[in-house]
């Protein structure tokens, strides 16, 4: 009995440990929704979608949901012990509705910042902010129609899903680090664009009015919250154990499912 | 014969794929130094360390050639087939030489732009770039102060050494991610600073001029740059073999040296 609780010792803290991590995951993805949302609403004066400012602010609160929170958290789905057990099929499924969602709230957030660009005038996709975050949604567009065509269609043959696995899981994270870094150049951007002292009647940002303050925090909290999401990915010890995922991942209403 | 051909087609290959990649790393890593020397000394009018613009120059050339550059060949030098069989104490020297000297431009690329802030009656550390870019710095720091003291110090404790390196390669990791993310918000606000249109006399960022063409392209080669380097820290066949990593990997001048 007490040989069977010091074998097991290091796997229940290595479990123990993950659901810590996780928790953590869903706690700053959780604050990264709410930072954006209250920053947009509050210091930006909320929503709508009439190509007035108000309908750019759509635009940060559906890239950090879609592109940074849900994406994370669709990353991490099978890590979970818990599910480990249960059928991979389901959780395929999971992993791929969350990004269709992620992808939705992506386009929508593109949506957003070209219609209110070209109600207004102004020329789309010039700054290195909106190169790097269109790059960065088609290589995501990319990704999940690739992942489908991979993973869920029945006539996907084995030998290309064993091809196309490594490169998938590679670039899911890749894809993750530039949304965050896209992310980052943006908030930055906004902030000199609003924050620019007697021009609008505001105080600059290099005063770090309170607005100012909140919404650096949010991309912390946004870097925070991808450190933890790729600490989950890189420990190889809180990958789906080998067995269970072999047998598992057969392509979704294949032949032999 | 045939079967020793075979059997050495595939460890063949990782190395000529490793070599094609390393030469890619090599080649944006100096492409990048080339357009962020060039941007500065064509667009922003040069260098010099007296208080104005000029001396603001050097902290994007530092940044990229210290924090970005030098530290991403850095940290792929262990990869490299060729020096496997060597005393790895000679790479641990290079290894942790170029850090050094990265951490020393780093350090430099922060005193150009506080002095150059300080001298204009600028605040300093306000913008969620300059946040990023002074925590990626210190995290930086850190990291070299702990690799010195777990991997070249002699007192160092083999425990401690085993406990600190998958934080160390990790870390390492992430604070490149980091730097690479700072880069981007940095140039992305620069040129939004620069190019002001009418106010400045210069073409707006909007219409897109050759600067902002030629420092988005940088933006993106830095992209290219860290991409290349990440995947080469992260295919585990490129990594120094376990059985001669282990038997070299003492402190410097340790009692078994």
């Amino acid at each position: 009995m007490l040989k069977l609780l010091v074998e097991q010792c290091p796997r229940m803290n290595s479990v123990l440990l993950f659901y810590v991590s996780y928790l953590l995951c869903l706690c700053l993805g959780f604050l990264c929704v709410v930072f954006v949302s209250y920053w947009n609403s509050a210091w930006r004066g909320g929503f709508a979608w009439d190509g007035t400012a108000l309908q750019f602010n759509w635009h940060p609160v559906l890239m950090v949901t879609g592109l940074v929170v849900l994406y994370g958290n669709a990353a991490v789905v099978y890590r979970i012990p818990l599910t480990w057990g249960q059928n991979k099929l389901r959780w395929k499924l999971v992993h791929a509705s969350m990004l269709f969602l992620a992808l939705l709230l992506t386009v929508l957030g593109l949506c957003a910042v070209f219609s209110f660009h070209n109600a207004n005038g102004t020329p789309n996709l010039y700054s290195l902010h909106s190169w790097l975050g269109i790059c960065t949604a088609a290589l995501f567009a990319a990704q999940w129609a690739l992942g489908l065509a991979a993973f869920l269609l029945p006539c996907s043959p084995m030998a290309f899903r064993r091809l196309v696995k490594p490169l998938h899981v590679w670039m899911g994270g890749f894809i993750f680090t530039l949304s965050i870094a896209a992310c980052i150049s943006g908030i930055n951007e906004k902030l000199f664009f609003v924050l620019k002292g007697s021009t609008n009647g505001t105080q600059p940002y290099s005063m770090l009015p309170p607005e100012a303050v909140f919404a650096n925090s949010l991309g912390v909290l946004i870097i925070a919250f991808g450190l933890v999401v790729l600490k989950i990915l890189s420990n190889q010890t809180w990958q789906r154990p080998e067995a269970v995922h072999e047998e598992l991942s057969k392509p979704l209403l294949g032949e032999d499912s």
